[in-house]
């Protein structure tokens, strides 16, 4: 930060990020395009991102869904493109009915390419030479999000958290001050303030903070957003779009700043665990068992393998509940060929986890971590950790209980501990 | 046609354009998908232009009125571009669904190129490259009507009538044998069937009549479609989307056909009368009052100039009811100037107007006409000619009578006369 206000423009380039509840109708995207113009008037120069509005995907998706229940990918993306070329529009008109210049532009229109993956492509380049010139000529862009050109020249959405992703790497490429990410809170809190009333919003946090939280569980922003933001050193500012209040800056952290030792608890009931037990112990069975999964394109979480008794194994992890079904029907393939006992499935865990770069350096978290769950009686049934993290699966009825208690054993009620 | 049907192709290229009431939910692209694959299997190469579901870009001008009163040109045709691009989309998932392969394009993407008055604007060129492509790996292509790319390479839409022109346009440059309308009547009758009855379903008819008819007020299709299609001798059957029976031909006459004298009887209460009286004669008197109207970008239709009484003039024109307020206003602004003593508006006048190509060959029709009205004391106010095309200005309240009496008075009750 220090060494970006040093070399601070005078024009500098801010991307605003709208998100869809943010545009989701004509009084939100006047007050949307207020923001902007604002920000315009105070000499930057402003590129704006914006998602379909409000429920506009949703509808065009119930519309598809009512013609075929497998739509093709390429007319599927042709479809919900629309939806932010929707928001785009409206967004210019309301902008310049506010006296400012504005153009819209579409994803391919503003340079963006993509791969070939309809749906949910990831993006390979982009060529902002539009937007540029645009800005040159002293007018507000606003980009649409979640949507690029593939190589054979078709329209691509990419995928949730799309509008996100187009506005951190438009970031990146205008090499731009700030990506502000406008959204209904009012920032990163310490946890959920649903579940926790007196979590603190963060002030600032890093990349790999950030990254275990949203892998966590923590909806704020997506982890693709946060990677490209992280790989090219792009500042996302997440704020209200309703409030003029600061938000949470997340950045590389700096030398001067404190490293906390827990930074946020994230809460996560959308996974479930699975469990194929009695398997004969033999070299390669784990290759077997998440080969197959990963056929299925199934993203695991946690895993783990109990020590063989009787040359028996164990092995169980943890899944997003919409992958349950077909992880059972690749698992029941393979039980007889491997041998295995019984496929299991737990559906009512939840998975709690401690953030902060601060334990790298402060030993000893994960056994206050565990120690508090002991107290309070809530079993551990998973644990898995990474240097900035640790997360425990347990059942499901203890998991708002363990935040509660996590979050004031870390006294985080004070801010960050 | 004989000369069509003798080169009859193994393959031939069928334009087929849905509106937007055939297209208005999912059972209608269903119903529309039907109709596609169906003539495809017959052999056809088929390429499908569709508009907008049925009342979305209605509903996408109100999000527009509700931000702004006057809403940017460019903005606009990015915001109803996208009608056409969910129609595309979802006619082509239901192609598919049958089990035929299918592509959707866009304008852009389908080569429509157009000139840059936005919101109105015309097709410059169209290079098929992209559908020619497509065809030839055996796929429909489903192209968005109503829209192209302009010369600064933004989406820009055709207005009114503007899907009926990409079909008779791609129709042209594909040289395809026919442009098939699928609308929501049978065809093009003799005359409204609403007013007469026993209006007759003409079969066939020529290109000028078609187009008499259409600036005359007969709703089927736009003057400038009609334009087009003489132009590059396309062929335009306007059909039913719901029942499969055949529908009218537009078509250059040929001269095995006996011409009729009537075809057709349009009707048209969407215009006014507006005269301006006692104006000093003087040369340059027309040229100053049509000059200001066509600054105001208003079309007038017919013009009268009554003789010079006490060199004293009247002129009485007709123009399009939305338009009379901006006239009015024109002319006020002409009257001290001209020293014209009054501005008169009439807004309870219709034009009825006798069509068909045998008039030229046959003396009498418009004495015939006269007589008819008069015989029925219907007083006449504003007579135009062409050499296909007899207009009678009336009373409103005299419209539908006249109508009836002339369908009869040419014994279109048996078909043409």
């Amino acid at each position: 930060m220090t060494a970006k206000k040093a070399r601070k423009k005078k024009h500098p380039i801010v991307v605003m990020k709208f998100g869809g509840s943010s545009v989701k109708d004509a009084e939100r995207v006047k007050r949307a395009a207020e923001r902007v113009v604002e920000k315009a008037k105070k000499g930057a120069r402003v590129v704006v991102v914006v998602s379909a509005p409000g429920d506009m995907t949703d509808e065009l998706i119930d519309r598809a869904m009512a013609i075929t229940q497998e739509p093709d990918g390429r007319e599927m993306d042709m479809l919900l493109a629309t939806g932010e070329q929707v928001s785009i529009a409206l967004l210019c008109m309301a902008i310049k009915e506010q006296g400012m210049g504005a153009i819209s532009l579409t994803g391919p229109q503003a340079g963006i390419r993509a791969d070939n993956v309809h749906t949910k492509a990831r993006i390979t380049t982009i060529k902002p030479v539009k937007i540029v010139r645009e800005l040159k000529m002293g007018k507000i862009v606003v980009v649409a999000g979640f949507q690029g050109l593939n190589t054979n020249d078709d329209l691509t959405t990419l995928g949730r958290g799309g509008s996100d992703l187009t506005a951190v790497a438009l970031a990146a490429a205008l090499k731009s001050d700030v990506c502000e990410i406008y959204t209904d809170v009012r920032g990163v809190y310490t946890t959920d303030p649903r579940m926790v009333p007196d979590a603190q919003k963060i002030e600032q946090i890093s990349y790999d903070e950030m990254l275990e939280l949203a892998g966590s569980g923590s909806q704020v922003m997506q982890a693709r957003s946060i990677e490209v933001a992280k790989k090219f050193g792009v500042d996302i500012h997440v704020r209200s779009s309703l409030e003029k209040v600061p938000g949470t800056l997340i950045t590389s952290m700096n030398a001067a700043m404190e490293a906390p030792v827990v930074s946020g608890i994230a809460y996560d009931s959308n996974e479930a665990k699975l469990s194929i037990t009695d398997i004969p112990d033999r070299p390669g069975i784990a290759a077997e068992i998440f080969g197959a999964l990963a056929k299925e394109s199934i993203n695991v979480d946690m895993i783990i393998q109990s020590a063989a008794q009787d040359m028996l194994n164990d092995i169980s992890f943890t899944c997003s509940r919409t992958d349950v079904r077909r992880a059972v029907v690749a698992l029941e393939d393979l039980q007889s060929k491997l041998r295995a006992k019984n496929v299991v499935v737990d559906d009512t865990v939840a998975k709690v986890s401690i953030v902060g770069v601060g334990m790298r350096s402060h030993p000893g978290v994960a056994a206050r971590m565990f120690a508090t769950l002991a107290d309070a009686k809530i079993n551990i049934q998973m644990i898995s950790t990474s240097e900035i993290k640790v997360a425990c699966v347990v059942q499901q009825s203890d998991g708002k209980r363990a935040v509660q208690l996590l979050h004031k054993a870390f006294a985080l009620e004070k801010g960050r501990s």
